[in-house]
């Protein structure tokens, strides 16, 4: 069941797997979906074959209430993120009117060639959302957004998408301790259990210019289950360990 | 079925989900299997959940014939991809005794803590890789290879893994055109088809500083394939928008 307030993320293109290009996108969409609240199941990156992509997005929507594809969407031979997300959501790909139109447009008076409507291909079903803050409209099917891989036209629609989204808040505390994660790990263990719908992480760090060996995170979406678990782990972790808690 | 000389990688971890930690580990795999000549599947980023995990491994064994994990080693409660590990390949949890003895001879006089020797849980039939390029040994069950979250740790032991598997030789060239994607759509189109074990991708840019506007790259393990794709490329585009070749 796909979980409420929740997205997952997939990155499609070999140019990313094959180190030709650093992914910008997926590093950007975990920024952004974080200022605005919304858990991020998983980013995966994959291969621009519709195979995988249909794989990738049935699972996508399987777990997550919105799903954000990056690359893959323009007019050559390995553009396929159209096709696999249309025969993952069992639909056609039929040709936009409305994009189709925009084109013509913007060609005129010239005959727009085969491979420049291809650009208004789309699953049916899909929608356009236009926006003063981008060249392209967005182009989304359902709960799909399917969003360009060049960086630039990535962030600009990706600021439209998030505009419809609802936000949520969530509160963190981070917790700077001069202890080994083995020193901590039963109470972390006994606070964890205790309070599972609270997210305790721990991660240790290695560099000797940290004034500190574990930073333990409690997370929530409220700051008093933060708080309490905070006031819970403290009981619990040897006083001269806390070097601070921010 | 597994593709032979194909690896995946799997980064663990709600801190990178969460954008608490941008992570590192994810592109200098990539980065490090391209040098190597050893083709990457997928890189997914998931977070710390047994569920999660024994299902990105369990895909990862079928796609590809080596897999790499990143984080989740430790001796917190958050430290699951040892379970995970082991139920996706359907094996029990057990001590390693080498790896105990270790800890032990670390440790001693004084008796480790539970948490302490949690660190010698493996999927049973795991096998430690020593060297001297790592301060701790890299955990392995079979063709899965369990590297540490840590930064520090995971760069040392990747190379230590590195130097176990083969190594092969990708040829690359990059065309760069002074056209628009939809200009060269039907020639990658048609060499595509034509040569279809070479890999073409194509990759537009908005960027007003560069000096072309796509670059398409030409990709084999066999120089000679390469060659001949770009030959075939050059006759079917107009010579006015090639800007270079490299």
């Amino acid at each position: 069941m796909a979980t409420p307030g929740h997205a997952a993320a997939i990155v499609i293109g070999n140019e990313v797997l094959t180190a030709k290009v650093t992914d910008l996108n997926g590093a950007l969409l975990i920024k952004r979906l974080r200022a605005r609240g919304i858990h991020l199941q998983s980013c995966v990156m994959i291969r621009d074959e519709v195979d995988a992509i249909v794989d990738a997005v049935s699972r996508a929507r399987e777990s997550a209430q919105w799903v954000f594809t990056s690359g893959g969407i323009g007019p050559t031979h390995d553009d396929v993120t159209v096709r696999g997300v249309a025969l993952a959501m069992g639909r056609e790909v039929v040709r936009l009117p409305e994009m189709e139109k925009m084109i013509r447009a913007h060609l005129a008076p010239q005959e727009p060639k085969l491979a420049s409507l291809r650009l208004a291909d789309a699953p049916a079903g899909s929608r356009l959302i236009q926006s003063e803050l981008t060249r392209y409209p967005v182009l989304a099917c359902e709960n799909v957004f399917m969003l360009p891989g060049v960086p630039e036209l990535f962030r600009e629609q990706l600021e439209v998408v998030l505009r419809e989204l609802p936000t949520s808040t969530v509160a963190v505390k981070s917790m700077f301790l001069n202890a080994r994660e083995v020193d901590i790990a039963d109470a972390l263990d006994e606070v964890a259990l205790a309070r599972p719908h609270v997210a305790i992480g721990s991660y240790p760090t290695f560099d000797e210019k940290c004034d500190y060996r574990v930073k333990v995170t409690v997370e929530h979406g409220d700051a008093l289950e933060v708080a309490q678990a905070v006031a819970a782990l403290i009981t619990r972790i040897d006083s001269r360990w806390i070097v601070r808690i921010e």
